[in-house]
C-alpha cells in the first residue's frame, strides 16, 4: 500500500500563549475511505519524534510507517471499516509548519522566533485540518505517550467532536522525572556551539547535542530487561575488552548509530519545542483536581498502559481511569504485559490490536 | 574534626591491560587510630565521583566529607573502635594520579594518553596503600555503586587480606542499561568542542559536556518518587510557565546547578577513565559463573540494596547474595526500604548505620 503525503494550508492559528501564527501548513495522510456519513473517521497523533507517515509504504521514503503494524486492512484499526487520518504537529518538522519553516515576514527560517506552543495548540491545529475534512465527529482519537496526551486534550478541548479516545503510554501531565530527561535533551542541544542559539539553518545542524539526547531517549523507551535481552554484555565484534574509548559494547554502537541516524531526519529546534510543549502539558492545571479538568469530556475511553514502560508508568495512566470514574464515565483499562518499555505501544502489538479492534468496533456501532 | 589529606607515592603498579605506569600518588585520609595489632582497619571505597574525604569536616575545603554521616565517632563506622582508610581511586582527578596529572616522560598531562584502568587496578594500588600502611588485614572492605565494586574485587582478588565485605548498592557487572548510562555521559563529554581529543589541559574544560553527563547522572541517582516530593512540578519563581526556553519547572534549574558546579571539581577526562573501568568490570569474566569467581573469597559478607534504588536494581544484590550462599559463605543481605534511590546510601543512612554497626562489632569480636 503506497500512500502520499498530503499539506492542509490555512491562513492562521491562535495559541496558548496568546499570539497568532500564520500562514501554516499540515502535512498529514489518511488510510481507507471515509464513509458517507463520515462517521469513520480516526485520528491517529503520533509520539515526540513521530510524524504524519504512521501506516503504509511512504511514496517518497519507501518506508513503513511509524504505526503500520496496528493500521491497514484487518489490523487494529482496520482501514476495512474505517478511515484512519495522521498529521505532524505544530512545531514539527515533517512537513508541519515549525521552527525551520520560513517566516514569511523575513524571509528567513522561524528558528527560535518561532512561539513556545503547546498540547493545546497542536490539537487546535489538527480541529482545522478535521474541519477542512468536513468530519464533524471522529470516532476515535488515539495515540502513544505524546499521541495520548494530545488524544486526552481532544476528548476536553472538543468534547462534542470525540466519540472515544484511546489514550497509550501516556500521562495528564509530567512528572519531575520526565521533564528531567527532557531537559537534559534540551541542554545537550543548546550545549552544542552548532546549535548556535537556534540559527543553524543553511548550517552545520547541532548533530552532537542531538545525538546525546537521542541516545538519553533510547535507554528511557526501553527497558532493563528488553536492554538486557537485546545487547547484555555482549562486545561489538571482538573477543576482549578494547581497554580504550572505541566502541566496546553493543549497546554502545546501538545508541550510537540512533543518535546519528535520528539528525539525518529530525530538527534540532523541533526537539526542543516539542519536549517543552509535553513538559508544559498538564490537564490539571486551572482546574482544582484531574477529576474536574476531565468534567467537560463526553467520550468513551480505553487506556491502556505498559508493565515495563518505567518512563510512562502504569501509575500515571491509573490517575486517568480513577478520575474518569470518579465520574462515572464509560472507562476500560488494561495494562499490558510486555517486557519492550515505552515502546511497547510501537512494537509488541499483538493484544493491543486487539483490544483496540474490539474497544472501537463497539464503540462504532453506537454511532451507526 | 578537621582532617587533613595525605599522599602515598609509589614507584610503579602494574596494570590489567599489561602497562606498567609511574610514578604514582594516592591521596587518603583517615579518621579513628589504628590499633597496636592492625586489627581495626577499615577500608572505605568511594563512588563514581567520590573522593578521600569521605569524614569529617576538610582543612583545606571546610567541608564535611561525602560519607560523614556514616563514619565518626559512635556513628556506624565507629571511629572511636575503628581506624578507618578511605583513598581517592586511580584515575581520578581529586589527588590520585589520573588523566590530569603529569606524566614524566613529557612534562605534560597524560589526557588520553593514560592507559586505561580498571577495578582491578583500583583495588590494587589501595593494596599498595595498605602495605605502605602496615596493615595486613583489613577488618572491613566497604562501599556504594562503584565503592561495592571495588569491595567485592577485594574480597576475591586479596582474599587474605580481608575480613569482612560490606559492598552496598552496587553489582558484580553492570546491565546493558548502566553501560547504556554511562555511555551516553561520555558521548555527552566527547561531542563537546572544548574536550579536543582529551588536550583541554590549560584551555577551556569542555564543561557543557561535563555537565550534560552529570544532569543525566543526577536523574539516575534519584527515585521517580523522591524527584516528585523535592520538585514536583513546582515552577521556578514563577507564577505561570514562561512559555519560553528559560528556566520552568524548579527540578530543571536544579539539574543545570548541579550539573555546572561538578564542572568546578571534576575532571572530564577522569569521567571517562572511570565510567568505563565500572563498564568494563565483570566479576564473572574468565569463570564460569559467578559462584566460581567468588571461589576464592573468604569474608564474611553483608549485602546490602535499597528498594527505590533503580540504577542499581536490588535483583543485582541478591544475585551476589545467591552466589554466596551456594558456596555456603557467611552472608547476610538486607534491601532497606528507602525513597531516595541509589543516592539512599548517601543521605538515608539510619538503619544502613545500625546494620553496619552490629555487622563490624560481631566481625571485630572474631578477630580480637
Amino acid at each position: 500500500m503506497i500512500v502520499e503525503s498530503h499539506v492542509a494550508r490555512f491562513d492562521c492559528i491562535s495559541l496558548d500563549n496568546g499570539a497568532e501564527l500564520g500562514p501554516i501548513e499540515i502535512a498529514y495522510e489518511t488510510y481507507g475511505r471515509l464513509n458517507e456519513a463520515k462517521t469513520n473517521a480516526i485520528l491517529v497523533l503520533h509520539a515526540f519524534s513521530g510524524d504524519a507517515h504512521a501506516a503504509g509504504i511512504g511514496q517518497e521514503s519507501g518506508k513503513p510507517g511509524w504505526w503500520d503494524n496496528m493500521i491497514g486492512p484487518g489490523k487494529g484499526f482496520d482501514t476495512n471499516r474505517y478511515f484512519v487520518i495522521c498529521s505532524n504537529v505544530l512545531g514539527g518538522c515533517r512537513g508541519t509548519t515549525g521552527p525551520a519553516s520560513i517566516n514569511p515576514e523575513t524571509g528567513c527560517p522561524y528558528a527560535m522566533s518561532f512561539p513556545v506552543i503547546t498540547i493545546g495548540d497542536m490539537v487546535r491545529a489538527q480541529r482545522m485540518l478535521i474541519d477542512s475534512l468536513g468530519i464533524s465527529r471522529l470516532l476515535a482519537v488515539t495515540g502513544g505517550s505524546m499521541g495520548g496526551m494530545q488524544a486526552l486534550e481532544w476528548a476536553v478541548a472538543y468534547p462534542d467532536r470525540v466519540v472515544s479516545a484511546i489514550p497509550i503510554a501516556s500521562t495528564t501531565r509530567h512528572s519531575a522525572q520526565q521533564i528531567a530527561f527532557n531537559e537534559v535533551g534540551r541542554q545537550a542541544i543548546m550545549a552544542d556551539p552548532d546549535w548556535n542559539q537556534g540559527n543553524y539553518y543553511g548550517k552545520n545542524p547541532p548533530g552532537r547535542g542531538l545525538s546525546v539526547a537521542r541516545m538519553v531517549g533510547h535507554i528511557t523507551y526501553m527497558s532493563d530487561d528488553s536492554m538486557r535481552e537485546k545487547f547484555g554484555r555482549r562486545l561489538r565484534g571482538k573477543e576482549n575488552f578494547g581497554f580504550d574509548f572505541d566502541v566496546d559494547f553493543e549497546v554502545e554502537s546501538y545508541l550510537r548509530y540512533r543518535g546519528s541516524q535520528f539528525v539525518n531526519r529530525f530538527d534540532a529546534n523541533s526537539y526542543l519545542y516539542i519536549t517543552k510543549a509535553m513538559d508544559y502539558f498538564d490537564l490539571t492545571n486551572g482546574h482544582g483536581s484531574l477529576a474536574m479538568a476531565l468534567e467537560p469530556a463526553q467520550a468513551r475511553f480505553l487506556v491502556i498502559s505498559f508493565s515495563s514502560d518505567w518512563l510512562y508508568p502504569s501509575y500515571q495512566s491509573q490517575e486517568i481511569v480513577r478520575a474518569l470514574r470518579s465520574r462515572n464515565c464509560d472507562v476500560a483499562y488494561v495494562e499490558l504485559q510486555s517486557n519492550y518499555g515505552h515502546d511497547s505501544f510501537l512494537v509488541d502489538v499483538a493484544e493491543q490490536a486487539d483490544l483496540v479492534r474490539g474497544f472501537l468496533s463497539s464503540t462504532f456501532e453506537k454511532v451507526q
